[in-house]
């Protein structure tokens, strides 16, 4: 059983986030929560969302997994405005999700959660430095690298106390550092990683432009960015592998 | 002879509703009024609409039939703002149109009536249902049923009293549902007809989204939509043919 | 030695109007100005451009040319806003230019200036007509002409003194009039020549609506087009070769 009634922007919100990275995915009902983990094909990036039942108007569900296409979801959810208000309810019998706002009313056909790809466990990481920042910061971060190269270097000079980001094409570069002065928070700690850029530039669209986003880093370890939705009601990780340094 | 003055907008929602139907069209002027019919290729989409002269700053003709291609029309028409004037003017010795505006003037070469496709009749038809509702109303229904199928049933339920949408797809549904109170008017009456959504797509863009639409439908049977344009001075109505049922 | 700082705005107006024309150009560095003169591959559009170092918050060089990749530079300018500041500075043992902007650092790899396509020679040119209007009416003429033609009048008609543009369709014509009351400025002289609209188009994209633009004609000879930037710092002249007329 599963019954919901969520207002249409925090929905997309929640599933835009899921749905950079990959099409289709499952979505956990616990009495507790709702979440969805994922990770993409070429298990790079990983995503871990929770939305606390209070970030809805009502929900109830006595647990259960459901499979659903991301995009024809989002879709539906588009017809509404950010603030009108969505209603879900799970036909049990014919595995169909009813969604319905405003006089309209979809019947989307679920997917067999044993058909998509397993749910990763994120792993607990120890990692050096954690720096928090806008979300503005990360989009101008990612447009500045995307313009030399596919790849992009994160890091934290310890002794400086700064967040770099870099950025290496076969013939121009970029650095773009900020102090603490420009950033919300900074433990420092020695770290530097390279990343793939289409990674991070998707994962970037999910991220509000005036979220305040915790980056977790380490030397060549995987980087944690994570980022409250729904009023704080909600909660999205990214995580995202390393490349192996070619210098 | 013609000779004439009109706010570009108003020559811009006549040629529009038109010109989703068809590239080509023969333009009837008479002194009572100026009225284009048109049906698609494929027989199956038709327009009917009507312009007083009291739509125009000033209308002078002695009747006549012009072939004119509408998006080339409408392009030039387009050089002015919507509350500019826009003069036209016949030569009749070269057959061409003279368009002009603000120091701006257009010399279209006219196409020769009798090579356009033949104006269709609008049949008269007795349909058991009247619906009265606003343009965005239609553009909803066409932009949710667009989701899931390539055909939209549009009908009433003269019990309940209430005009209804449907598309259903391979595997997912939408049902929108219109009430009294959703609606402007509503002659209730059993009605029931499949459409091909894509003509409704095309007619929706020529449908101002506050136009008040008066749409007359019957069981299998085509769906007749009208409405005004030019500040109630013109009207435009479309026919669609109705789709087999599949069921 | 090259090191200057300059907005963002008057940096991307001065390389716009250049990248119209041109993939990579020399960028001259004197003393008492920044000049930058270059011709499209096929003889037809010539741009010169000239800043004075008034246009700069500072600058400073002791002489120099250095080539550039233009959409590279420009989009790594557009990173800043236009009131924004950026600093330049020439590295001459690595041939590398750095352009920096609130915390982000650019290394742009420059070609060498001998592999660039030879700066031209604007020729002075004695033209019996010119027109002082706003960028707004090249907008204008440009666009009506596109619908109909490849090819554009600019002519002044010395009795009627005015300044008016033509083109000539397969089918269609288009006829644009400005008078004394239009213009900003009339010196009336018999002038009539034909150009490519191709070329006019993409020094139309270059020319700020608002900008007052000198259009220097003759009969059968090149059409010159110039306005100030960086409020009165900085000019533009744009010269276009005629079209043999065909009529």
């Amino acid at each position: 059983m599963f019954k919901a009634i969520v207002s249409s922007g925090t929905l997309r919100a929640a599933l835009d986030s899921v749905g950079v990275l990959v099409e289709e995915c499952k979505i956990r009902l616990d009495e507790d929560e709702l979440t969805i983990r994922a990770v993409d094909p070429a298990n790079v990036g990983m995503v871990d969302l929770s939305l606390s039942p209070a970030a809805f108007e009502s929900y109830e569900t006595d647990g259960g997994v459901i499979g659903v296409d991301l995009s024809r979801l989002e879709e539906m959810v588009k017809m509404a405005s950010a603030d009108q208000l969505v209603h879900l309810e799970l036909d049990e019998e014919t595995r169909k999700l009813h969604i319905s706002m405003e006089g309209l009313e979809y019947t989307l056909a679920l997917i067999d959660p044993d058909s998509i790809r397993q749910e990763p466990d994120l792993p607990d990481l120890d990692l050096a430095a954690e720096i928090v920042l806008e979300g503005s910061h990360i989009d101008r971060a990612v447009k500045a690298a995307d313009m030399v190269s596919e790849h992009i270097v994160l890091g934290v000079d310890e002794d400086d106390e700064h967040f770099y980001v870099e950025a290496q094409g076969d013939t121009d570069d970029v650095h773009f550092v900020l102090d603490r002065e420009d950033l919300i928070d900074l433990t420092a700690g020695d770290a530097h990683s390279l990343f793939s850029l289409d990674y991070l530039k998707e994962m970037n669209k999910a991220i509000p432009k005036d979220a305040e986003v915790t980056v977790e880093l380490g030397e060549d370890f995987p980087v944690k960015m994570h980022f409250d939705i729904a009023e704080g009601q909600g909660n999205v990780t990214y995580m995202l592998a390393p490349r192996i340094q070619s210098d």
